[in-house]
This record gives C-alpha cells, sequence and structure tokens, in this order.
C-alpha cells in the first residue's frame, strides 16, 4: 500500500491527520471499493503511532461511511456515490478552495533531508561545546577563528579555493552578506549585473541599498558573456557552479572570460556557490575563486548541504576588501550563534563534515535519479527536465497551454504543493510555464507518489 | 588560599597558565615566601585538572627557583630577591608591557554567569526541538510564531507591554534591529536624538545609514528633557530603565515628557530595554512603552539575561509601522538560529525562563552588594560608585588625576582586566576618569580578589 504515506504537521491531532489523509485517498479512487485497509497494528508501526490514533482515525471513517469493519477481517472501503468520487476530479472552484486540501506531498526546495542527519553527533557535540566558557560571552564580530580555519581547509580540499581565516567573514545567510557588501560597494559601484532568471533573494539584498540592476540573460545552454561589453556595471553577481534556478554551469572558458572582465573594469564578481557540494554528474566544477581570487567575492552556506534552521554562511574576501569591510563592520556584533559556531567547527575538525557531505551526495543522487526517471516515465515528452546534474531541484517545463498559477492550484487540489519560477524571471520570459520541484525532504515512496499524484493533477 | 583563582583561556595549556599564575603571585608577594602551596590533589580537584597537569606547573615553578619541594610535606615558596619583588610594583614601560600580564580577573561585562545557567533544562530542551520537522526548514521571516506569543506574554506580565506576536520581530541582536530600523525611518527622518554618554553600537548602527545625530547631555541626577524642545529631531534613542551606561532610570514625570514631545513631533522613541530584568533595590520601573505604544517602538534582548552566544533580539512595532516594517523585510530570511527560537519558546512556555530570571535576579543583586562594600572598603572616599541599583556593571568614578588609560594599564600589569567608558561620551566629557566594572560572571572570591589587586594597582 504505497499511498499510505503520512507527512503529519504539528497543527491538528494525528488521528485527525490520518483520517483526512484516507478520507482524500478514498474519494478520488486511489484506494478502490472493496479494498481492504492495513491493519490497525501494520498502520501504527509503519507511522509510528500509538495504535489507540490509528484506531481514532479509522473509527471516524467508519462513522462517516467511508469504511467498515468486517469483525477480525479488519477494515474495508465503501462503495461511495458516483458523486463523492468525481468530486475530486472536477476543476477546483473558488469555494473548494477555501477548504483546503491538505498537503500530503511537499517538493519544496528549502528543506534538507531529515533522515539521514546526523542528530547523534551534532547533538553529541553541541552538548559539550554548551559548557564552553567562551559560549557565556560575546563571539567574534567576524566570526569565530577556529570556524573560519576550518571553512578555509575545507574550501581548499573541495573547491580549490586558497584563503586563509582572516579573509573569511561568517554570517547569518547569503542575503545578510549581500546587504554587508553592498554597503560596501555602494559608493563606488552604483550598479549591479544580476542573472536572469536568477536568486530574487540576491535582486532584494541590491534593492535594499538602491543599486541599479542590470540583466544578463540566461538560457540552458548558458548566458552569453560577451553581452556583458556593452552594459556599464562593475560588478556581477553569479552563481557559476549551479545557476539559480536553472541548473546549468559556467565553461571554464566562460569563468576566465568573467574573471577578465571583472579585471579589465576593476569590479567585482559576487560568486554565490550556493550548493555546489551537490553535483552528480562529475566532480564539481572549481570555484571562480580558485581561478583568480583578486576579483572575487566568494559565497557559500550551511544552509542546503546541512541545515537552514542554524542560519550560518560565509563570504571570503578579496585582499582589496578585506580591510575596508572590517573597518566598516568591527563596531557590530556577530549576528550568527556562536553555540552553532563551535559546534560545526568541532564538527568539521573531527571529519564529521566530510562525512555527511559524501553521505548526502549519494542519497541526494538516488532521489534525483527516481524523480527524473518517474517524471520521464510518467510525462514522457509532456515535459522537458532542466537543471538533473546537481543541486536539490530540478525544474520542469510543462508542454500544456496552462498557466503556472493553474499547475499550482491543480496539484495543491491532489494535495501536492509544487512551486512557481516566474518570481526569477526579469525580462527574459519563457513562453511555457516552468515548476520547481525539490525533493530533499521526501522519501522515495514519497517522490513517486508525488509524481503520479501530479501526473493525474496535470492531465 | 583565596588566591587560587584561574581563569582559564583556551590559548595556551593549562598547566602553563597555573604556573604563570603562581609566578605572578609570588613575585608580587601574595604568596609570601615560606608559605606552602595547596597539595597537587587539592589543587587539582579544585581546578579540575589532572594531577598530571599541576604537577607539571609545580615542577616548572621549582625548575625556575620560585618553590621548592619538601618530600611528603609538599611545596614552599622561596625566597626572592627584592628585586624580583619590587619587580611588580614598579610602574610599567614599554618593553614590560609587551610581556603581557597574564588576566586574572576580568571585570567585562559582556558576560553571564556561568555556574547558575540552567544547562540541563537547556540542552534537554534544545535536544528535543532538534529532531522536530520544522528544524529542517527554513524559518519564518520575521521569527517564529511560538516564541513571538510566549515573548508577548512576558512583556505583558514583566514589564506591562500590551503587544501580540504579530507586532513583535525576532533579530539576532540590538544593532541588528536598529539597523533594520534605521532602513525603515531613514527617507522621513534623517536625524536622531542619542544620549550622551549612551551606547556607542546604537550610535554605530544609525551612522550605518548615515543619520545626522544631535546629542542629549545625561548626568548622575538623569537627562534635562526641555532641551529636546530646541532641537530639530523627531527620533530619539533612549536606554529609560536603566540609562547606558549611567544607570540612572527615568522617572515617570520625565517618561511623560518625552511620550508628550514625541506625540506632538509625529516621532518615534526607541525604547531600548536591554537589561530591565535585573534592577535590585524596588520593581522594575514599567517600559515606556506600557504607557503609550503609538509611538515608541520597544528594543528587549536575551544577551543580558540568558545567554549572549544564542544571538536573540526582538523588537515591538507601533502600529503605525508594522505593516511597512513587514512590507520592506519581508523577502529577507530571517538571521536567527531557528533552533535556538524554538528552544526559547519552549523554555518560556514550561515557567524556565521566569525561573531563571528570578534565580539570577538574586544571584547577581548578590554579587553587586558584594562588588560595591568591598569598593567602598577599599577606596573609601577616593572613588564614586554610580548606578549600583540595577544592571550588570557599576561605573567608578576616580578622583585622582590619572587618565582613563593610566587606570587600565595599571590593572592590567595586576592582572585585572577594567574597561574604559570613554566611548560612551561624545560632548559631555567628564573631568575625572570613570572606569566600567562588569561583575556577572565573576564568582564572589573572584570580585574580592580583583578590587584588592584594583586597590594596589591604582594606589
Amino acid at each position: 500500500m504505497k499511498n499510505t504515506i503520512f507527512a503529519f504537521n504539528s497543527d491538528s491531532p494525528k488521528y485527525k491527520q490520518i483520517y483526512e489523509q484516507f478520507k482524500l485517498f478514498i474519494e478520488r479512487g486511489d484506494i478502490p471499493p472493496g479494498e481492504q485497509l492495513p491493519s490497525i497494528r501494520m498502520l501504527a508501526d509503519s507511522l509510528q503511532v500509538s495504535r489507540n490514533t490509528t484506531l481514532m482515525a479509522y473509527d471516524q471513517l467508519v462513522a462517516e461511511g467511508y469504511i467498515h469493519g468486517e469483525g477480525r477481517k479488519g477494515y474495508f472501503v465503501n462503495e461511495l456515490e458516483a458523486l463523492l468520487v468525481q468530486k475530486a476530479f472536477i476543476s477546483p472552484n473558488k469555494e473548494e478552495k477555501e477548504s483546503e486540501t491538505p498537503v500530503l506531498i511537499d517538493f519544496r526546495a528549502g528543506a534538507v533531508d531529515q533522515t539521514h542527519f546526523p542528530v547523534k553527533v551534532w547533538r553529541k557535540i553541541s552538548n559539550q561545546v554548551l559548557t564552553l566558557q567562551e559560549n557565556f560571552q560575546y563571539g567574534e564580530p567576524f566570526g569565530e577563528t577556529c570556524l573560519r580555519e576550518q571553512i578555509a581547509t575545507y574550501l581548499l580540499q573541495s573547491r580549490g579555493v586558497k584563503t586563509e581565516a582572516n579573509a573569511i567573514i561568517i554570517g547569518s545567510s547569503t542575503q545578510q552578506m549581500l546587504i554587508h557588501l553592498g554597503h560596501l560597494l555602494k559608493d563606488n559601484f552604483p550598479s549591479i549585473i544580476v542573472e536572469d532568471p536568477g536568486y530574487d533573494g540576491a535582486r532584494e539584498a541590491f534593492q535594499f541599498h538602491r543599486f541599479s540592476l542590470e540583466t544578463l540573460p540566461v538560457y540552458e545552454s548558458g548566458a552569453d558573456f560577451s553581452l556583458l561589453e556593452q552594459m556599464k556595471s562593475q560588478v556581477i553577481y553569479v552563481t557559476p557552479s549551479h545557476q539559480s534556478p536553472i541548473g546549468v554551469s559556467m565553461t571554464i572558458q566562460q569563468r576566465q572570460t568573467l574573471i577578465r572582465w571583472a579585471t579589465k573594469r576593476k569590479g567585482y564578481i559576487i560568486e554565490d556557490d550556493y550548493d555546489s557540494e551537490f553535483r552528480y554528474t562529475q566532480q564539481p566544477f572549481p570555484a571562480l575563486a580558485s581561478i583568480d581570487s583578486t576579483r572575487v567575492i566568494y559565497l557559500g552556506n550551511f544552509s542546503k548541504s546541512f541545515l537552514p534552521g542554524i542560519r550560518l554562511s560565509y563570504m571570503v574576501l578579496p585582499p582589496s576588501l578585506i580591510n575596508h569591510y572590517k573597518d566598516q563592520f568591527l563596531p557590530f556584533e556577530s549576528t550568527t550563534s556562536l553555540l552553532h559556531q563551535l559546534t560545526m567547527a568541532k564538527f568539521m575538525e573531527v571529519g564529521e563534515w566530510s562525512r555527511h557531505i559524501k553521505r548526502m551526495r549519494l542519497v541526494y543522487k538516488r532521489k534525483m535519479q527516481h524523480l527524473v526517471s518517474l517524471l520521464k516515465e510518467q510525462f514522457e515528452q509532456r515535459i522537458t527536465i532542466i537543471g538533473e546534474q546537481s543541486g536539490l531541484y530540478v525544474l520542469v517545463k510543462v508542454h500544456q497551454k496552462r498557466s503556472e498559477e493553474w499547475l499550482i492550484e491543480r496539484a495543491s487540489f491532489y494535495g501536492v504543493k509544487v512551486y512557481p519560477t516566474s518570481l526569477y524571471f526579469i525580462k527574459n520570459k519563457t513562453s511555457e510555464p516552468i515548476i520547481k520541484l525539490g525533493f530533499s525532504n521526501l522519501s522515495c515512496d514519497e517522490i513517486q507518489l508525488g509524481v503520479e499524484l501530479l501526473k493525474k493533477s496535470w492531465s
């Protein structure tokens, strides 16, 4: 019974969530009339809830006429009026939309895999760190030296970036780093080039300081960097290893072109290397900052590869900016948890970080392959899959005369949450809608159910 | 042997730190020739280090001729040349300063009491929270609702501030909240009034947005708010419950004057209530925001009362600013640890927070009384103590023709770290030097040693 996959949320009692999800499966015909439900014991075990919880859910379904008990044999699905079954297949109208369908499968891109998270090790180190004397004081304004040293070592090994603790700034998020950077650059550089489509959060950070923005169109084949020559900006924000959201990587020629451009213009390249850990088809491409660090500001974070909730990011500054940055920001306390910084430093020092990354690369690769093969199987030529070589999401271009909004709403009616991409596009709009599917915190079974429901909802 | 108090730091091996501190005590005559040192076992137990560590320290002292062993009887201090003893009492010259004296007692104000920190409860809740599903996603941009609700309840009970979760913004630090606020206000309010002396970190945050600053002089008797009428600003930043750094509280008349001024000017009062939890002589004064919240932006934090390293602050916005703030900052992810937010919410919900505050108020009150009585005993009329009714530090005005720098350097030569106040003053300078002594993470014994060494150093 692959359909009995539940995403519990904390808002309503668990028995109610089980009841609602079964109700939905029955109404949609996913569990046909006459079919037997799993036994109380089996379901309780597989969902890790008490038998009482399961019993309450079944009782409710019995009371409402969805199922009936046959003594020791178990519970069976009733014949439902045609009307009820049909309900799920007609287009949602306003009223129905308001009685929200519960979310069964959430293709959210901002979550990380919970099953493989190293809870025990992290907890152990975190508990040790809590009693350290350093923890009872304010930390260093640019981040703890021990963590900056670990990051320097990691960047050299995995990204080819030669740097030292002194050039690394620890912060809470990429956006915050971009706001700090913007403060530093705004007086000398009034405008910035951004990718189109590109990460909306970066644009927001630049608009915070009222930079004027120029856009560089990016396609599935990449961007045309010769266009840079016609632009007036001296600063560009790019995602070279895994373009956000298109997923394409810059070739070495493009990287070199970009560096030559920045050198000639005496400007800067802001390289956001946000999820370079997860490349599945070949070794990660070297970072721009590994080729020539004099004009590159390198950004990395622990949100995709570890846990977004610890709010831990970092930035490597080129020599020409370090002192200027420190002069400007020395008066400000760090915004980043000292406890998490000390824990992460230890976690990296004892080798747990590289173990975690290696493990997660395999886990996510398996999930990515699973998602892509299911999408191909279910949709065949009706969609194009974009960006399957790396990262924690794919884009799906839907070859249908439907709007992005329609696709999202229909999916939502089937309990599947999928995400828009139109917010990433500025001028370089596409004619067909593109949907974003993150998979990091879904199991393979959940991915399968999600794709199956998507197919039903979009056909 | 009250003098054997060690503040280990992580930079050098522990045995070396023990060795250096004993060496200092012996050189200064704090442990006179002939006196017996504590036994290896006793010292190891009291410092919670291995016996081997203690033995290595003693061996080093023996090797350098400071002490000698007498078999089973133990270790005894040698007669030292007069020169060596004298060395500690002559004024430090450049060369000596560079061979830094280790810090024995640090009167730092930014640390919190480590001994009474509820490590077990915090750890337990934090460990539970780590496995919650919410933790594997991004949090709410303005902070978790559960924590905002707890803060609303707390503010009503303890500060008389009527508010709701919706009006509360969670952030990492007071400075960060001020920078966000500055972004919101800068277009309509080009200048801000700050207290003189006042919190330098706030001024830095306002200068980040290039506000022009007007200054309101504050004396030990408080500020003269009639001066506000001559100023052009419509916004003022104040610390009403415990003026930073002078320690005076605004009377209710002053509070009402201030609110009338802001109402008339259609401006705002930024109320930084940074350590109002710790008032020792009477009930805390009600917050400005409890009198009239339409013109008051209220700031609070967990850095003084709980742990600076978790980086948790909050701001209560008046209705006229809430939507404007949310429009501006919705695109930005929170910078504050989701894990710490969820842990703190639970910690407050189960009543641990109010227990902690009650306990710490007693602990800090005892320390404050101890520090103040020792200062009076040792210095009599040669100093004036400022701000002993509340907070986690006192100011000491030294009636001596010496500079602040001299006082700090002399103290440092005796292993005592004390802090300047000149950085808080803008135009309203004082003729006599004022030194800041924080006591929160010092034991009563350490406070005693610190004051005794201070007396020696300044006489």
